[in-house]
């Protein structure tokens, strides 16, 4: 059935961009549409991170593409997590115990424009910008799109329709308002927005403040970011309540309100960023929502994947690294499966929704605790002492413990899910025994370590029994 | 600002007729709306419950709005599960150890035909039926309806519209496609569906089954459930998987295939069930869906009551007891606001959605987790012991227990979450214990009791150490 080899994907973001090169690679004949100009040519309008972080899971798609060498020369290390307090006193938080074990900033245009370079070297892929898709017909397995530029509408037939649209994805929609399917879904907005903001390089091209980290300014209920660029700049990304607290979005409506906000919080940063009220006006301010549906495939005709399946918050800095792992999971699916039928198909879909899923909403409700961690806990005691006491564990033990952000960030090849629950019972062993003074930091880093595992170990089984009862 | 006192009130189901007779008694003037003809001068046709448990919650209310000793006789009281096993033997779970703790069967019909006569006895209050609304200007604080028997559309407008139109309101449909606020909502399908069948009065119009129970077929991956009627029937519920398993609603296409299923899975229920094949392809199979939304009110305008804020699945028995104590909590926002003006309004809308959203989301999460104790845990070993030692602590401790069942049952003075948090506790603390075998069922049983109690207190208390750095 060669027919079954016409491979449609809805959106040309870093999701859709890869996939399309991996499906390429994998001998499909792919059409990947996108609604926006082809942004190698067009400088795109603002209003995306310009920036994110890129880690083990992203990277280990990257190295599956063939493309881990070329993407590594775009990235810039960040060791941790450079805290900024009201004085502007700095402290670095490290990422982890492990020297080798970073995250890193990334330009998100940059990164694009090389999946899609590498995409349209293989015949079998073509790329359509300026075409938006407006709907899918999952029974048919076709597409409504609207050329940009004719302002035409055509539909697209296809064998097999993909979508990496992202978080406002047609084919949801279509699924969600066609009402043929029972269809689980949820949008789930914080009170809280942002906006991007810049630091600009400096004079002589090089970096104003420390270039090897994320830098955080937490003011625990809001805080800004930033994140370095290749050219010397820093996106700085302010997260904020819209309508609550003594400043918010809502009432920072003039220049002079804007830069007492940030005398009176972030003075170090503000002398950085000159240009602060221009971007404060000229970007927009933007929510932060939450997206989880099921089921994402509809027989074997139409699969969601990336944002389009699970759009998440940015805390954890694994919305790009989620859906990278996307394709590696599709493609481990794909290894397993018969795609060349549409029973195939469907049976490739289930398998991957089914192993799939309970990751992709761990992380999502990993990123929403990170917020709370980010803003307000990097600066309490308690918390700080705990994350200590892991950095020393994964120094001296380095085969013996991962934190949570490490099991999260740097071991690829552990599920999201499994990440979550070891991650949180760690926390809690922790934090409990910090809290009933059980954890004596004069003692024997290996005596506290075995105490931590221990602890771990109950709270996990524990848990077990009484989960066994609940599903 | 006597203008801001003409209320409208869309859906004269159970929740909005109480909502409408206690605005009509504190002397507002209630304008209540409702799709489907009267109920009691017409037959309204099946696929919504018959009846449901009326327990404690619902009761408080009743009693608030003086009306707790009509409602009671019509009620029948159901002292415990029923549990019948394959072989059709039976044993009784009881509720409580407290002999004085017990839900109720009530029809819905009933129920509802009785709050609508109360509401029209107050001169402010009017009800009008085969009004259908459509959307909500929740700007102007209007609503669309088209009259089912002219088939006109028109629009009314109020001070106040609060909306009680169930699991698929309108309002908040309006929330949803007006994109004028940041409305988080979800909506989340069971696997399973649902059938309602019966059994019929004995030939002396006496109870074919034991009156007084909640019958449970329980058979893990699916479960059939009976509830007595005042005319001596029982209103029987099949919950199945759509599509999975041996047996599943896609697959039961035929008398023959249905009867083999019963014959099967609930032998001693189909001999009580001579009318089963009609009664299965006469009425419809429905989804199990929760539905949970916020914000639930626009300014001071238009709120969200009952179901239409927060849908559950009917497992804990409490989604008509939750929209009942909606109207309680309302009332005391009511009573601590000012409900004269705009901001008024907004005020007391606000307090209500912030003390109630927790105890809503809390009941949709037990009522889940409930579904698989009811089809499955009921029949296994430690679970049983678990109650076994429950029912004891209650009856011989009554002041120094409450099961989850009961905190959330039988204890209307404090919140679903509240009873979700220390119930989860005390089962997980008991769970663990006897399957460590930490507790010994011939020790004295005040020694147990206390031991129980410890555990709880150990697991809150190191949950909140936790969760304090998640928010």
């Amino acid at each position: 059935m060669k027919k079954q080899q016409n491979i449609l994907i809805i959106g040309a973001g870093l999701c859709g961009s890869l996939l399309a090169l991996r499906l390429g690679q994998r001998g499909f004949n792919v059409n990947l549409y996108e609604m926006r100009p082809d942004l190698r040519k067009v400088e795109i309008s603002a209003g995306r991170s310009i920036n994110l972080a890129l880690s083990d899971r992203g990277l280990k798609a990257m190295r599956l593409a063939g493309v881990e060498d070329k993407v590594k020369e775009l990235c810039i290390p960040m060791n941790g997590r450079l805290l900024h307090d009201m004085e502007g006193n700095t402290v670095l938080a490290p990422y982890s115990g492990r020297e080798h074990e970073f995250i890193n900033s990334i330009s998100r245009g940059d990164l694009n424009a090389l999946l899609l370079d590498e995409a349209e070297k293989h015949q079998n892929v073509n790329i359509y910008f300026n075409k938006k898709c407006k709907s899918v017909d999952f029974e048919n397995t076709t597409a409504l799109f609207e050329d940009y530029e004719t302002k035409e509408n055509f539909v697209e037939d296809a064998d097999i329709i993909i979508a990496t649209d992202g978080a406002g994805s047609a084919l949801r929609k279509s699924y969600f308002l066609g009402k043929k399917i029972l269809f689980s879904f949820s949008q789930d907005w914080l009170t809280h927005g942002y906006k991007e903001l810049s630091i600009l390089p400096a004079k002589n091209g090089g970096y104003q403040t420390y270039k090897n980290a994320l830098h955080i300014w937490g003011r625990d209920s809001f805080m800004l970011i930033a994140l370095p660029n290749l050219d010397g700049s820093f996106t700085v990304t302010l997260f904020l309540s819209f309508d609550e607290g003594e400043y918010n979005f809502g009432n920072l409506t003039t220049p002079e309100k804007v830069l007492e906000f940030f005398e009176k919080y972030f003075k170090d940063a503000l002398e950085l960023m000159p240009n602060l009220v221009d971007d404060f006006f000229t970007n927009p301010t933007s929510p932060l929502g939450t997206v989880k549906c099921s089921p994402w495939h509809y027989k074997g005709n139409t699969l969601l994947m990336g944002d389009a399946a699970h759009a998440i918050v940015p805390f954890y800095g694994q919305g790009m690294n989620a859906s990278f792992e996307d394709v590696v999971v599709f493609d481990k699916a794909l290894d397993e499966g018969e795609p060349n039928s549409e029973a195939g198909w469907e049976a490739i879909f289930k398998a991957y929704e089914n192993s799939r899923k309970m990751d992709t909403d761990a992380i999502a409700d990993l990123a929403i605790d990170n917020f709370h961690e980010m803003k307000g806990h990097v600066n309490n005691a308690i918390f700080r002492e705990k994350r200590n006491l892991e950095m020393a564990f994964e120094k001296n033990f380095p085969d013996d413990y991962s934190s949570k952000y490490s099991l999260v960030t740097f071991n690829e090849d552990i599920g999201y899910r499994e990440a979550m629950l070891r991650g949180r019972a760690q926390d809690k062993a922790i934090l409990n025994m910090l809290a009933d003074k059980e954890l004596d930091s004069n003692a024997d880093l290996k005596t506290n370590l075995e105490k931590v595992n221990r602890a771990t170990e109950e709270i996990l089984e524990d848990d077990r029994v009484a989960k066994n009862f609940k599903h």
